[in-house]
């Protein structure tokens, strides 16, 4: 099955983590809760979670595919974050999928892997996306890069990432089961 | 402000507590954690939740609502829990609000709690919630009763609760702000 990691920090938008860890876990997927530190993480609203490992403890190699949360403040730490962008760096070297909703496209971008991609962000932050194209849509593919609007897309994006990684059919069931829109 | 106890027993549905946490947060709700012991509670995915609270420590004359979200199994252990059945009993008989979504409902059906109610329910368990009566809708209210079917309608339910807590335009203008659907 594949492996997925999940990056939180210090007010990562609560939603838009639950989301896709939940669909995902569903279609069998074995996701990894990543701090940056080894304590609970705080939410953009107080949601603490504990993490299942640090982020010291990835090996991106042996990763399908890295999640980064929205929040704003969160994201901020992310791109602040030497070990972040070395991650996201080296699962763009690989092609390998990197996701990435609400503000945390405009970490994507910091990093450098937005270029020449159609990508989309939460609406106010349009700008901070470049040299992106924008897309006003709630989940946006560009080869191996998906991103996805805000907290009330994040379950659409969670099944999207199903998708990709596990296939329409198995999306489709998990949705199912969800109550949840897809296709 | 409105405050409202959501109860976490291990097993619970993260989507179904997160969604409606994260939209009653927004509205300037103060929401409260609650969990059966005060260790970390593991959802039904193993989202670990760090607890604001215990149970022991919640006085329904200080709350507004209560909140039960789904999952099988913490649903199992709320119905067996007598200071949740205590609880809920207290909310109901000063017709304070009362949510409860996915296989959550049924807890209200032993409570004793939806006679001669509408209610909803996840789909697969409509027999549980007799003497209520079933209706085929995201969310239904009726009179204190909130209930909705699952994790792919948590947040509308999270935005209905809103509605009835704080009002209608606070509730659009967190949906809007949340990027959701909401009338």
């Amino acid at each position: 099955m594949p492996k997925v990691a999940i990056l939180l920090a210090e007010g990562f938008e609560e939603l838009e983590a639950v989301a896709p860890i939940d669909a995902l876990r569903r279609a069998g997927v074995e996701v990894v809760i990543a701090g940056l530190t080894p304590d609970p993480v705080a939410s953009a609203r107080n949601v603490k979670i504990v993490p299942d490992t640090t982020i010291e403890e990835l090996k991106p190699e042996e990763l399908d595919m890295v999640i980064l949360p929205g929040g704003a403040g969160g994201v901020e730490k992310l791109k602040q974050d030497q070990r972040v962008e070395a991650l996201i760096k080296a699962m763009q070297e690989k092609k390998k999928l990197i996701g990435a909703i609400c503000a945390a496209p405009t970490a994507l971008a910091k990093f450098g892997v937005l270029q020449g991609k159609k990508a989309t962000v939460y609406p106010s932050l349009v700008e901070e996306i470049k040299p992106a194209t924008y897309v006003d849509q709630p989940v946006v593919e560009d080869e191996n890069i998906v991103t996805s609007q805000g907290p009330g897309t994040a379950l659409e994006f969670g099944l999207k990432l199903v998708e990709r990684l596990v296939g329409k059919e198995k999306a489709r069931e998990v949705a199912r089961r969800m109550l949840a829109r897809y296709e």
